[in-house]
């Protein structure tokens, strides 16, 4: 295993494609140089090199068990590692700085969150839910609670979790039944069930912050109804110290395809009578609590398909350059056998992992610039510049999240079919990416939803106007490339010209879709749309990249040429049968009656 | 669970699709009646949907481990099950009458694997090896051999396996390295070590016939000094009783990502001296005894990725059917939840996955008939007729395995996102559909080398012309669709004859980069060439089971059109893509050396 955080490549992908040094240059950041950006990338890099890839392996093997005494077990050393790590500060990257965060950029958490996850997903999903505790109780919590719980959370000590899901209430929560009583002393009695809970109950730290969603008494149906609670495992005493454990427990660990060093529990509150709580936010207004951290929960899991792409693709390189099996096309016949990364199918397959992983790296990097864009316009109070990055951000996150993920779930397939046998053979390591990256395209809504999500609410914005200004932007780095004296960029350009017609006649016809009163056929589509979008996003930021890079004279500048050309013409051209697919398609989705027996 | 094999349209897929009907008419088969096919798919399916497929779920759970007194364990009551199976006269559905074997065509067995592995994946591995094995003794070996083993191969009294790869031989067999030492008595002493040995051990029958390749002393090297030998876990005395354990053990059961059920084993030969073997056919020539078999084999292996499709299609509907969350648009907002199959990105998924299941089953089963035909011409001594199905069967094959296990695991994926959250759960059994299917694309010739092996070996078959002819027949159905009165299906004609230009450019261009010395460009668009070939094959026969359906008047007539509509208007449009990256992405492929440090 020759895993290595590939830090150069993403500080400049960061820096130039997201656009992280365009707002340092603009005095964004006062406190954040060049040189600390790099400093910070390399340190974090180090850890996830040394500290954190090599546990991946093992962790996966014991995974997490619900003992009998009701706590849960974690691999051997994940409190070390998880300790280490906090103490390091890398959970309080992007924390407040009231309460001891270093407020950094989104940005330089999304760089980060992709090395914790190229070292191992089922660690990075765990602090990746501690930040949402962290952006919810900052956003919408009292005074009181804050001062209480955010600096422990911001550092680490403790962690947060996320109770969403119920039986009967997933993607649509409208039947969500845990019971929240006012006690009369401001706090209230917690009663339900929970499942799927991330990181639901494990001893990596002294305490655990649940935020729960639950329904208050002849509070309204449906979501309208739903309030937000906080939960710890431990009542905090008004010293800070810890008391009684509430009560709540975990009542289940799932058996699951991966992650497994991640628990994902079940979780029962108030066995005994009704777990404490208190209310963050107003009554019944505990789903826009939630909203609010939904994006940058998203964007961070769209990045956990980056991060598991990238060591997929560096695993399945090492093993293709030592691998030897036949030779190349014209060896002498005596020859010595050559390793695999010789045969054009070979290098077909590692070429799509790397131009792939880099166009999902590019868009969710540039997903953080857009929600960085918004957080600084509205610190500045200038309404309209933050009107057009939330927009922006909104156009974004659904990509970054579903389009990532999907190709997360590729390129660790692809990996593990370039190890042949090996691949199969789970001490090799490849299918573990592969376990792994499936749930990223399912948790914090699934790849569909997110593609509804684009289609039915973010391609409306502000008439349609925010896509469409969007695309404007798009095609000028497509024409630079067009233009270009270099005949290869060129030819990328001019593909990526074909893409963009594609995918704004895909953009109109769904729009019309939903004026005209069809939005059934705007719906069919939605899935093939993300991937249209997300396929040309992804090569308009590998051209701004290779535009910028041989400026630059950056050291990557002829690679990432070489993985532009070759996304621009192996991977480019299906933008016309997504098209196909969205227009011609939609009928053929909606008339199936006959297939469906009527349903 | 309401997994339950659907009979029916694989009765009129087989007879009519691929063919089988046909052959009938001609009395090819004078002992098989029509209601004889449909009688032994009947009762298949019955066996299949009751005793398989409850199964299933419980043996990926326990798995096979290697004991401390070096057996190796199945999956409770797999023992029973496969016995069952065998009594009831599965095994020698195929097998040679005079060795007891119903003699069937291969098409038969086509449609009873696809039920067994709808069943378990893990389960039908086991005798698709054992027909591997009775196929090459019954091809190559003695008399004598025949005599001893083939009867009870042919039973399911005894299993057979293959033993090729060894660590440093794998999809190169040039570096194999176990030795077959003749004794003087006609026996050899075999000594090595092989890997990936699928069903290696167990004690589900009392004896194991091991196929075994190894190297004679001063065999030339290379592939050509290959020999076969057979070689018995217990010596077979004269009287056909058991003797002693023959001197080899199972080493070490590989930890997998899925079949858990099968036990691949790692094979130690002659720890005590040798391993006592029986050439089978000549010395040296033991590559070609295999090859022999590997055909049927990888069809077989392509047929395993049509029966997880159709378990995975089953389970997701299924679920999709019963699980509540959200609305129709357009619902009342305070009507109940409505199961999510209302909703039409799922209907997307759905359609995805029954749609290509069907594609894949036609083209496996037309391999299917097409070596049927191949046999039947060759038991006539028609030559002519012979190469022109053995030509056929030989474009078909690699197809059918890569395209099959391609779309396999697809599918599969899709169904655990039907599924969202508990789509990760194991309990839920759509995970390991997914974990299972992953290995057929792998084995039997991982799919990047049946891609190659169609762009080198099958399509300059008789000069190009044999693939030509094909080409040609299959346009006559897509004309056939184009010129239909229902608007619907000559819309699919007319995508189809586009697919079928793209198909017939890159066959020719492929051809012609062979030709013109540039071999490398047709390597490296191989793979792409063949789901180019998949996706528009499928189609046709898919426009053939539409109009024959409706022809006739058949029950799945409306689902056939419906599927097809879905099909050609969705997928189909990928051909244009994949033809772009097989004509101008050749060279973005190949020129990467700055990307792959010059390797």
């Amino acid at each position: 295993m020759s895993y290595r955080a590939p830090v150069d490549d993403m500080a400049f992908t960061l820096k130039q494609v997201a656009g992280l040094s365009e707002m340092l240059e603009q005095g964004a950041y006062p406190d954040l140089a060049d040189d600390l950006v790099e400093a910070i990338l390399e340190e974090a890099g180090r850890f996830a090199t040394e500290e954190i890839a090599p546990r991946n392996a093992k962790a996966d093997m014991e995974g997490c068990q619900l003992q009998e005494n009701g706590t849960v077990s974690t691999p051997e050393g994940w409190k070390e590692l998880y300790q280490t790590w906090a103490e390091g500060g890398w959970n309080a990257l992007t924390g407040p700085e009231e309460f001891g965060g270093q407020g950094l950029p989104l940005q330089m958490a999304a760089a980060a969150m992709d090395m914790w996850n190229q070292g191992s997903m089922g660690f990075a999903i765990g602090p990746t839910l501690t930040m949402g505790s962290v952006e919810a109780l900052e956003k919408h919590a009292s005074k009181e609670l804050k001062d209480k719980y955010l600096a422990k959370l911001v550092s680490g000590e403790w962690m947060g979790t996320m109770n969403l899901t119920e039986p009967s209430a997933g993607s649509d929560l409208n039947a969500m039944r845990t019971k929240a009583e006012p006690v009369g002393d401001g706090t209230y009695k917690i009663i339900g069930q929970k499942i799927f809970i991330t990181y639901g109950d494990h001893e990596l730290t002294d305490n655990i912050i649940h935020l729960v969603l639950a329904r208050l008494p002849d509070a309204p149906a449906g979501t309208r109804g739903i309030s937000l609670f906080l939960v710890p495992k431990y009542i905090v005493n008004d010293d800070g110290s810890l008391g009684e454990k509430n009560d709540l427990r975990a009542a289940g660990v799932e058996h699951k395809m991966g992650i497994h060093a991640s628990a994902t529990c079940t979780m029962a509150f108030g066995d005994n009578g009704g777990a404490i709580g208190w209310l963050i936010g107003e009554e019944n207004r505990g789903l826009a609590c939630m909203f609010t951290m939904m994006n940058n929960a998203r964007l961070m899991v769209g990045i956990q398909g980056v991060g598991v792409a990238e060591r997929a693709t560096q695993q399945a390189e090492a093993y293709a350059a030592e691998r030897k099996q036949g030779k190349r096309v014209g060896a002498p016949k005596d020859g010595e056998m050559e390793p695999i990364l010789v045969h054009p199918d070979v290098k077909r397959n590692l070429m799509t992992m790397k131009a792939l992983t880099e166009a999902v790296r590019s868009i969710s990097y540039r997903c953080a610039f857009a929600l960085d864009q918004t957080n600084l316009a509205l610190a500045k109070g200038d309404a309209k510049s933050a009107k057009h990055w939330q927009e922006r951000a909104g156009i974004l996150t659904p990509i970054a999240k579903a389009f990532s993920t999907d190709i997360g779930s590729e390129v660790a397939s692809i990996g593990v079919q370039v190890h042949g046998g090996m691949g199969y053979i789970e001490e090799t390591g490849a299918a573990q990416h592969m376990r792994d990256a499936r749930i990223a395209q399912i948790y914090e809504g699934t790849n569909g939803i997110q593609a509804i999500d684009l289609v039915t609410r973010k391609l409306p914005l502000s008439d349609g106007a925010a896509v469409k200004e969007m695309l404007v932007e798009m095609s000028i780095w497509a024409k630079r490339a067009a233009e270009s004296e270099d005949g290869r960029l060129a030819l990328c350009g001019e593909e990526m010209i074909e893409s963009l017609e594609d995918l704004n006649f895909a953009t109109e016809w769904l729009l019309s879709s939903l004026k005209d009163g069809k939005p059934n056929l705007a719906l069919a589509g939605a899935t093939p749309f993300l991937r249209l979008f997300g396929l040309t996003l992804g090569g308009i930021l590998m051209i701004k990249g290779t535009i910028l890079s041989s400026e630059q004279q950056h050291s990557s500048a002829a690679k990432r040429l070489a993985l532009l050309r070759f996304y621009c013409v192996n991977l480019l051209p299906q933008t016309t049968s997504l098209l196909d697919a969205i227009v011609n398609g939609a009928e053929s989705v909606m008339e199936t009656d006959v297939v469906f027996d009527g349903l």
